[in-house]
């Protein structure tokens, strides 16, 4: 979550290498996910894409949150271009370390999509835990199946012991040791997941945080981005290196308070389309290139990352489809503010669009009376009158209208009669008009289950 | 409030020269008030003692808010011992510039209790704002009442434009140039008040902040603390001078958004008990003593303000009664942790104490029903089941036990059955036990109003 670093206002200040790493490199206030939910916000970043574009959404009901379990038929398409296919052409070796979430079909499988090396899961580490009912998930060492979690990759769900984190970390030095040497351009996916329940921490990690063991798995990623870093620097190849540090979506405060994290000041968290889902932590680091202890209010995405990483590698983005990644090297290393637009979905349904500092909610929606009377609440703790709906509310002809400078936690919506909502709506209604116009939806990858696939 | 600050976490991060001065200095994450208002916040912060001791309560009603209008009659007793009387001692002289607010009657001038000059005002600098019913709030220079606020210096409430601000940095300028060129030492208590209901702003800097008029007043606020520090340093006393930032109480979020601020991750605002009312940003500035770019989870509080100042004064805080603050410095030079509560009282009643990482709520409340329908609101958008109550809830048998490293935002209580629980509360309760058994009360000062004092 935005909340969960020291440098982002994180009161216990447990994270000493990613506050390092912002004040040697540049702090992103204001940069977003695509999608409050893992797998299609991974799809968005691989593809520069939104995910009702590239297919990670489902049309199964309206403003679905879906992701890819084990029984999952979709996955990344072929048609979709990714990251590391197009960074190849260029002479990149590519590897992804850690959960992948783009399908775990032979056809999804990542080397089958730009990918060099694997080592990881297809999907996320929490359930099945037994093995009886259900296969555990399966880890990967490129296209080998090496062993399943709680089986031959230990996470221990009463103590929170678990030492992928290290391992993941092992993957990460190696890689860029082996490439460093053969004087290789390299492209890490550095994916790890210790602060998705089942939260884990290696033992030596175990109790050592004051938020519990959600801090002790974010104190292990901390430490993990620091060694990455001066490993970096001790390889000599810190100033030819752009490192950027951010997460798939905001803290899942349904997981609070043993196992949840923080938004800091913002409306609720993950799978919602407030600030709390969909803000994220982010840090550029690229010694020598980023003034060191910058700030940017540039609106970024996680897909600016795909464009972002094509510019740094001399390549254009694919022109033969809509991306919606931008280059942020104006932003990083000349202190541009570019003018774009972020758009808030979930899953096929635009919930909302921020334009400049204003936000419109088009639809608002916390979760279902029928979760929340189950005890699930994506907001706990929070309660805006109009805005936390727990069943599905339109305003798609009088959108509810924030200002989140003055308002970041969006509890005052404008007033619909006041000069101030006229202006700021005519001017985002232009950017939602153009944005639905030229909207093609791709074909729906999350709809379909069938246990045989697993 | 805590979250106003950009080192503190504000998303706008438009505190530069403050979030300079934690890089420079250390930042307090676990800092206190003593008081969720104004003036019994100041009057703890002046005499080292609560409010409960030092007089600046009521009986009038159980856990009752109260502080110094123009009518009220008491004021800081004169058996009171307050800083700038002790340092006197050590041959400094003092001054205070803003808002003063422990009484305004001549036996509590603040000349009369150690203050060798002042400017500014004994009430805060909202309403009365028409000057025809009741008389506005006078300014002063020393003992003479030099104008009123509305009449002599302005506030527009529209625009919300006041130099005053200005005049209070000038003010502070003068005196440390002029007690620095005759080799004086000197204690400067710069009570300023801009980001106070009224909100105001000088012209350069309406408009400038992403926040609204509030953002304004803190941009003015920051650069002017930029200026204080840039003024040492050209004088060449920096590295001879003890600089602290703190505030009185918790960002008021009544005033939201126009005029409100933020307490960051926190429960609700100023008035409450709650994290939100009562943890503040704090910076410790002096270079060539305080280690740059420190973090200091020592449990803090305004009234060790009292202490840490006569001990770096080479003085010992009096002996003849209770003092609550503690000598900071070990904390501060040497990185110790000192074991110590904080309380947390409203009027006369203690309503929480934190123990190491454990808050203990023995009453709960927000503000009345009766309020609360009128639309008065100390927690919008935050509402925590049985922990924001709108009645005032007892909890003295079973206190609601909350674990701040993993819960900073007060929303989940430990389970009363729990092994945890019971440790926490075993030493809490002999913490409690003895707070109460040595506890002697002071005259409550603010228990009557007459409006012949005006």
């Amino acid at each position: 979550g935005w909340g969960d670093l020291g440098a982002f206002g994180e009161p216990s200040k447990e994270t000493p290498n990613l506050d390092q790493m912002a004040s040697e490199g540049m702090l992103f206030s204001d940069f977003y996910t695509a999608n409050p939910l893992c797998s299609p916000s991974r799809a968005a970043l691989l593809t520069g894409r939104l995910p009702v574009r590239n297919g990670f959404y489902t049309t199964n009901a309206h403003a679905r949150n879906a992701y890819t379990p084990q029984d999952i038929v979709g996955g990344i398409p072929d048609s979709e271009l990714l990251l590391p296919e197009l960074l190849k052409k260029a002479g990149y070796v590519n590897k992804i370390v850690g959960k992948w979430h783009l399908g775990h079909r032979p056809q999804f499988h990542p080397l089958k999509h730009g990918f060099d090396e694997w080592f990881g899961s297809p999907n996320c580490h929490f359930g099945p835990y037994d093995n009886k009912e259900l296969p555990n998930i399966p880890v990967y060492r490129d296209w080998e199946m090496v062993g399943r979690y709680y089986e031959d990759f230990r996470i221990d769900l009463k103590t929170g012991e678990a030492n992928l984190t290290q391992i993941y970390l092992q993957e990460a030095l190696d890689f860029i040791s082996k490439h460093q040497a053969s004087q290789q351009p390299f492209f890490l996916y550095w994916a790890i997941d210790a602060t998705h329940a089942p939260v884990y921490a290696s033992k030596q990690f175990l109790g050592t945080s004051q938020r519990g063991l959600y801090g002790d798995a974010v104190r292990e990623i901390d430490e993990s981005v620091g060694k990455i870093l001066k490993h970096l620097q001790k390889l000599g190849i810190s100033q030819n290196t752009f490192v950027f540090f951010t997460s798939d979506n905001g803290a899942a405060l349904i997981s609070a308070p043993k196992q949840g994290g923080s938004n800091g000041p913002f409306l609720c968290g993950k799978e919602t389309t407030f600030e709390g889902g969909m803000r994220e932590p982010a840090i550029a680091w690229w010694p020598g290139h980023i003034p060191a202890g910058g700030v940017s209010h540039q609106l970024g995405n996680v897909m600016d990352l795909f464009t972002t990483s094509l510019s740094l590698a001399g390549l254009q983005p694919p022109s033969d489809r809509q991306i919606d990644g931008i280059d942020l090297l104006p932003a990083i290393l000349q202190g541009k503010l570019i003018d774009r637009p972020i758009f808030y979905y979930r899953g096929n349904e635009m919930m909302a669009v921020r334009v400049g500092i204003y936000k419109a909610h088009y639809w608002t929606w916390s979760n279902s009376w029928e979760e929340y009377s189950k005890g699930i609440n994506f907001c706990p703790g929070q309660n805006v009158s109009g805005v936390t709906t727990h069943t599905k509310e339109e305003h798609t002809t009088l959108p509810l209208l924030f200002h989140l400078g003055r308002d970041p936690g969006e509890k005052y919506p404008l007033s619909f009669a006041s000069d101030e909502y006229q202006r700021a709506m005519e001017w985002i209604s232009g950017v939602v008009q153009q944005h639905k116009a030229t909207m093609l939806p791709g074909v729906p990858q999350l709809n379909v289950c069938d246990k045989a696939v697993m």
